[in-house]
């Protein structure tokens, strides 16, 4: 039996591990961290680093909450009860060279009682230009932490990542996609309740090494303004996901969460050129054709 | 009888007025034309300009469409039938200088029957810095145009921007509000079909001479870097309250609307930094200390 105290002391270690690599990773930036408490029950460590070498923007958010749950939601879930108990680690990293990819990491679990309760969470990456090797890297990696769960997790999470981070009204993926889960239980997961936290918790394991190299791959990569411009453009469209479609943000706006938390996963700077069209046959382009749904990178 | 030809007529020779108007005072930027069709009936004028002295990105687009309505919308209108026909001029404008304010207009007419059919719009203000003179300039003069019509527009249709127009996450206006209305018929309006279509054209015409004198009365003003980085971040708060919010923008992108066209709302740049909070005492401070319901302008 896992219980939730424990669920929300390791993914606590999980955002301490984060914030150490990305400021590693990172070499200037520090996060600056905000202890806040929910009025209804629980808190959360809010963590953000702004103006590092790499990280312009960057959010490393822990929550344990606990309460009643808001009508509109306990509707949706259609039962009785409505204390529940939310705990999650949520990042996401804009960085300031355009040839660093934005990514975006969740963990979360979830419970109202014995019989409802589950993990979800994902990671999934938002290059400003799609690199081919890095992308094969980054799917091939998070293959791998599946593949030691189930050997049906990757395809099957990799296929809800391309749905889930859709911007309908573009007909554009946000990025190359990653991993996506829900609801995640042993029925619907296929192994123990045990296993299915041990995967929640390697997904949070695999953020560092995975945007560590990354960084290192990218960062002394020479780039020029109007890759600048394609980069404010792009997050433009990250903005545009995150406020009409996202899930996360949408829940914490209609629920009266910490704005400046729900927020943070928004760009430092994004711009709207009107009717912006890249050149045929440029890397801008050839990113476009590059965000769709069911590419196989691994 | 006013008939639908006539009023999209009206609505085309005042987009032609407004985009005259605005090209004399910018004095430097021309607006782009396109035209383009909507495959299930009708289509529009987009104009656009960008990079002008004054205006760095403004849209303000004429439509004309008719068809069948999208079952969702048919069901939220409780009708049977589902042809509809309907047209209007939508205007946003992010000029480049802090202390000339952003400005939107909408005036539109729907019809799907000789039973259902009404006048909808408004205009609203939204200065990074707000100036009382200005803005005190801005709902007089709109109180006169209401005036003219019926002695409880303003006060009722002001009231309605000021609902409207309200970013419900941050607590706060999107800017000083202006006039909102909706389903304006002889019926809500108490005037006949031909004032409450007079009053629109007049919600239309009051366009040129207002913003010209908010342009005017602002553009030579000096500005630092810190005024620029604030007007960022009150367009961030603009970006938010279209995507989140704004019921013409969410109809647009449910309903497979042109994608530009509908989002040539936001704006050329938008920063969100992280936790921003202006000096005490400061502009920005008193700004912020206005964005709120029921302040009396007049």
């Amino acid at each position: 039996m896992i219980i939730k105290e424990l669920i929300a002391d390791e993914y606590r270690l999980i955002q301490d591990e984060i914030c150490r690599g990305l400021e590693q990773a990172d070499g200037k930036g520090k996060f600056e961290e905000e202890l806040w408490q929910r009025e209804e029950g629980g808190g959360g460590r809010s963590r953000v680093m702004q103006n590092g070498a790499i990280i312009e923007k960057g959010g490393v958010n822990f929550s344990a909450v606990f309460g009643k749950l808001p009508e509109a939601v306990k509707k949706s879930f259609n039962v009785d009860s409505d204390d529940f108990f939310a705990t999650g680690v949520s990042i996401v990293i804009h960085p300031n060279h355009p040839f660093v990819p934005i990514i975006h990491m969740n963990i979360r679990y979830f419970e109202m009682n014995e019989h409802i309760r589950w993990f979800g969470g994902g990671i999934d990456l938002t290059p400003h230009y799609i690199i081919e090797n890095d992308a094969r890297f980054f799917h091939t990696y998070l293959k791998q932490v599946c593949d030691q769960f189930n050997a049906n997790f990757y395809i099957k999470f990799k296929a809800w990542a391309d749905d889930y981070f859709f911007i309908k009204h573009r007909n554009e993926t946000r990025g190359i996609g990653g991993i996506f889960y829900d609801r995640l239980t042993p029925i619907t997961a296929g192994v123990s309740w045990e296993k299915v936290f041990e995967f929640s918790k390697a997904v949070g394991h695999s953020f560092v090494p995975i945007y560590s190299e990354l960084i290192n791959r990218n960062k002394d990569k020479s780039f020029n303004d109007s890759n600048k411009q394609w980069q404010y453009q792009r997050r433009s469209r990250y903005a545009e996901f995150n406020l009409v479609y996202d899930a996360g943000t949408k829940f914490g706006l209609e629920t009266n969460g910490r704005i400046e938390s729900i927020l943070m996963s928004l760009p430092p700077q994004a711009n709207w050129i009107y009717n912006y069209e890249p050149d045929a046959g440029s890397e801008e382009e050839k990113t476009l054709n590059l965000l769709k749904k069911g590419i196989n990178w691994v």
